[in-house]
């Protein structure tokens, strides 16, 4: 008799913080030293496709990430997520005989991205978030998402914050365990639904030093960095939350612009000083104030994770405006579906120039929901439990 | 009767800082919101040199700097100066009778750099303390440097530095008057004399925003800032100058680098923010970590001010190694006297390409004197008092 697949497929977004996490006070738990806030991206254009399966004819715990195996147990990140998930449906199938004894066995776990991760779109917070949220499923595990942000955060801090959708907030909590924290929504995608986003990929977005080892190196050396996370996150976090909740753009957007630069002035602090901005990054800070000045008032704000991809928030209503502008910069680059009308903005030439050369593609999109759980008919893995290598890489 | 040309022609040196100053607490005066130590580099290589005269019959106070005529009272920084000097030769003269009459007469200053004002080398703080200098003498005011700088303060606030050879100090002084915000030396060249210098121009180094412009966004925006004046200068300035007094080049190396970056972390942080550094900055940056990498020890050590010219410190001892990778990767550049042999270290290959399309000129110089009083023979009047035009543009 053939023995029972049982699977799972769910899909996750990424997230782009506004107010940034970078440092961590306990390197093992992930644990964060201070409180970030982020806005989730439509899954319409971002997304990780993750489906956790396990049976009893499954000989090892197998990970295939966008087409690579790689053993569940050799990844010290993953092992932990899956340590506490199956510990939690054990003490479930303890408690209630009737459920399938399905944690103890082995796991398959496939993964794709839609989005090539040589892009550099912090495809890890949505991978671990849809590798969390796969198994609690798989696992039919009763935890609020709050609950799972705790084991998403071990497998990459800011995977927690995807686990919901619209405004959400990762708490850094107090406790030495790490129990408290954990990821919160501030508001859903439906209290402020108009926020657009496009993302502009430059072009040589090579690794520099990984996000793990530049933010511990800030922590060790920077002088700086202490005062910022003390004094100055603290403040920002509740005006931040109440921007969100009043729909405030402008200050959203100047608290957005001011936390990324001040990140990246942490990183330049740090010794040997880290660089994730580059002159294609800044040209593109300019044309972003140029069309704030043009506009007359904050009507776009840039914000730069642990690269030079620049991610521009804005509001529907300018969208036109702001769309036309990077249109007329980066008309070279993939990812336009169509040819816009001619920018309203006169941008600084120097500053166009260099952003027409440096970004080779644009992504278009939105705030969006929390993971999804997809239809069997979405599912990565053929009948017999291997995967289907299907998908974008 | 032909009226008498009184005259004094000296030359003044530029000066690097190795602690920033960046931030006015008293725009009018310029008073510092912090202490800053710098290098007097070579008057042998980089120098303003400066004639002033004064005659009856000159019939307006003027200046020609670098062949442009302008007035003296119709730039208040220069009016400031004049003003205060004149008045202390007045005073002189009213408690001497012995002395020439000459106070009250107008004056024709002369001054020339001998390196391009392009090319962005703080030529301010040598041309006001040229300018401060040479009529001082002229009026024969028995000042010391210091009772001096509080004068050239007034007209570029690094001018004070450049009133000293050697290792200086600009103390902020807390007074509102600024009458002790003054430069001292921190020890003379021959305390230290082995210290070289590279200065790499480069190429695209069109002005960006203003230093007094910059400086003062960052005081009003910037976040970590104040904390830097507050609690991290006083505390550098004090190591900075052991460092120079024990001659310890690793300390001196650690901070110079580490100040350089912090200053440009707080440009950063200002909103809208401030780039100094462009993608060859970084670059040099690399190269300098290459250097140090491969003597397993810090011997070179880079600063930048507001611009991406990279000044690099290091010893005599370690010139081959040092210059010998500098010409492997800026051979193109201009200001190269010889070639140099192979390097020894293996530069990123990234940065190598970058730096030798960035910088376009070099300048090898090392710790030098103070200003110092020229011969007749090499004043920039002719026998009427006009500028002969003499000297490189």
């Amino acid at each position: 008799m053939d023995k029972k697949v049982y699977q799972c497929t769910v899909s996750a977004p990424v997230n782009i913080a506004v107010i940034k996490y970078w440092g961590k006070r306990d390197v093992a738990l992930n644990l964060p030293t201070n409180s970030s806030i982020s806005v989730t991206l439509s899954q319409d254009d971002l997304r990780t496709v993750t489906t956790a399966s396990c049976s009893e004819k499954f000989e090892n715990d197998t990970l295939w990430l966008n087409g690579n195996a790689e053993e569940i147990f050799a990844n010290k990140r993953l092992r932990v997520c899956v340590e506490e998930l199956r510990k939690a449906r054990l003490d479930l199938e303890e408690e209630n005989d009737d459920l399938d004894k399905i944690g103890a066995l082995k796991l398959h776990v496939v993964s794709e991205n839609n989005f090539p991760t040589a892009a550099g779109l912090a495809s890890s917070a949505a991978g671990y978030a849809a590798f969390c949220e796969a198994i609690a499923r798989l696992y039919d595990l009763p935890w609020t998402p709050t609950q799972l942000s705790r084991i998403a955060r071990q497998g990459s801090g800011s995977a927690c914050r995807s686990l919901f959708g619209g405004y959400v907030a990762w708490e850094m909590g107090e406790l030495h365990s790490g129990a408290d924290s954990v990821a919160v929504q501030v508001e859903p995608v439906e209290n402020w639904p108009e926020i657009r986003v496009a993302v502009l990929v430059a072009s040589a977005a090579k690794k520099g030093v990984s996000s793990t080892a530049g933010m511990q190196a800030t922590v060790a050396s920077s002088t700086l960095f202490q005062h910022r996370i003390q004094n100055i996150v603290p403040q920002r976090i509740q005006e931040m939350k109440t921007a969100i909740r009043e729909r405030d753009f402008e200050t959203f957007a100047k608290l957005t612009m001011t936390d990324s630069n001040q990140f990246h002035a942490c990183c330049l602090d740090t010794f040997p000083p880290i660089f994730y901005l580059n002159d294609t990054s800044r040209a593109v800070i300019r044309v972003v104030e140029n069309i704030n000045a043009t506009a007359g008032k904050t009507i776009a704000a840039y914000t730069f994770d642990a690269g030079p991809n620049a991610v521009i928030y804005f509001l529907e209503e300018n969208s036109e405006i702001v769309l036309n502008t990077l249109y007329a910069v980066t008309k070279n680059a993939e990812g336009w579906s169509k040819q816009y009308g001619s920018s309203p903005v006169t941008v600084d030439s120097a500053a166009a120039n260099i952003v027409s050369s440096g970004i080779s593609r644009v992504i278009l999109t939105r705030v969006g929901n929390g993971p999804r759980v997809l239809t069997i008919d979405e599912s990565l893995i053929d009948a017999s439990g291997n995967p289907k290598f299907i998908g974008s890489h």
